[in-house]
């Protein structure tokens, strides 16, 4: 997303990140030269490099920059209740709506994440593991209060984590499905995988068949 | 999985194969040269024409044969009972031990399809998508037969295969889980996220939580 307030430095990074996002997505970080980058920003080769002083710097800042967003975007969506249905279903429609509005960058975590320098691949895996263990929290809370049924937290945080970002494969705003239908849809499928009972009336009804479930 | 038989030509190839999946899955395709490749397996770059003239010969015959794989494989394990159940269960059971045995043909497969020509891009994705099409199948009969409860087949059938190919960025084998432990999670998870109803008693209870479920 390119800022439209700022100074023209910021204005001009804002420009190089977004056509970065593009290009990376479009051709693969290898294939991509800084300055094929430039000539679609409209600077200088030069220009670049004051920005970001190698490629690689330019790649970590976009992942790092898409993890600490999906980090702040979760610490907003999170509910002040304790609920572990409440928490699941934020949880669920946040990660959703972060990835479809941003399907370049999710690319670009996910597929690059080879040519990072060991160190700096260590710290975007630590920021994914802080992220994964919020999910792997409301499912162990869930499953100790007796709402979820869940074998292994680790693999169900894994599993519904790739369940969700893989909608940016397929998902393309305007056709079939709106973000919206999608997201209902996908709610409902998770709350069968953990197996929620969150029906009014405390029976042990599984998700998507009450008639009398709670709106999420 | 390189041949252990055949012909010295039909070896060669298979090592060309083998590296060539090794070297993009570490490199990316648009990074790796074809010399690089050609030092891998220890023959001469020119050899390397004669089995694939072009690199994106190789990448495509890399792709194709991964999709006949996979959908040869699910045509030996599927089972011969029309019941939704059994046949979800060996979908699921095929598909992740298929992608256990071949992550970097999986990473390679699912990374690099933007630099296979479109005509080439065209057959790919219509192999996938009659292999996709063997899951919705299933799906649309078990929410006929009421025994699923699945809200769009289509949606449900990208949930849950990327849900198991996920499995594979994950997973090392020797780790803290064994495959069978793996599968069966997977096996459980899926049951519940797609309603089954599957107990011997015929009353509508999640799998997971009933004890007299039968074994799939």
């Amino acid at each position: 997303m390119a800022r439209t307030t700022g100074s023209d430095g910021e204005k001009t990074e804002a420009a190089i990140r977004e056509a970065a996002v593009n290009l990376i997505a479009r051709l693969g970080y290898e294939a991509m030269s800084m300055r094929q980058l430039a000539a679609e920003v409209g600077v200088q080769a030069a220009a670049l490099y004051r920005y970001f002083p190698t490629k690689e710097d330019l790649l970590f800042t976009l992942m790092r920059e898409h993890m600490e967003g999906l980090i702040a975007a979760w610490d907003t969506a999170r509910p002040a209740s304790a609920d572990p249905v409440a928490r699941l279903s934020a949880y669920v429609r946040n990660h959703i709506a972060f990835h479809i509005e941003r399907r370049h960058a999710t690319h670009v975590s996910n597929m690059e994440l080879r040519s990072l320098s060991p160190e700096r691949l260590t710290q975007i895996l630590k920021q994914r593991t802080a992220y994964e263990k919020e999910l792997r929290a409301i499912l162990r809370d869930g499953a100790e209060e007796g709402v979820f049924t869940v074998e292994d937290t680790g693999l169900t945080a894994m599993a519904l984590i790739q369940m969700m970002t893989g909608v940016i494969v397929w998902f393309r705003p305007g056709e079939r499905l709106s973000i919206t239908e999608v997201t209902t849809t996908y709610l409902s499928m998770t709350m069968r995988l953990v197996g929620a009972r969150i029906d009014t009336y405390g029976a042990a009804r599984p998700f998507g068949r009450a008639k009398d479930a709670v709106a999420l």
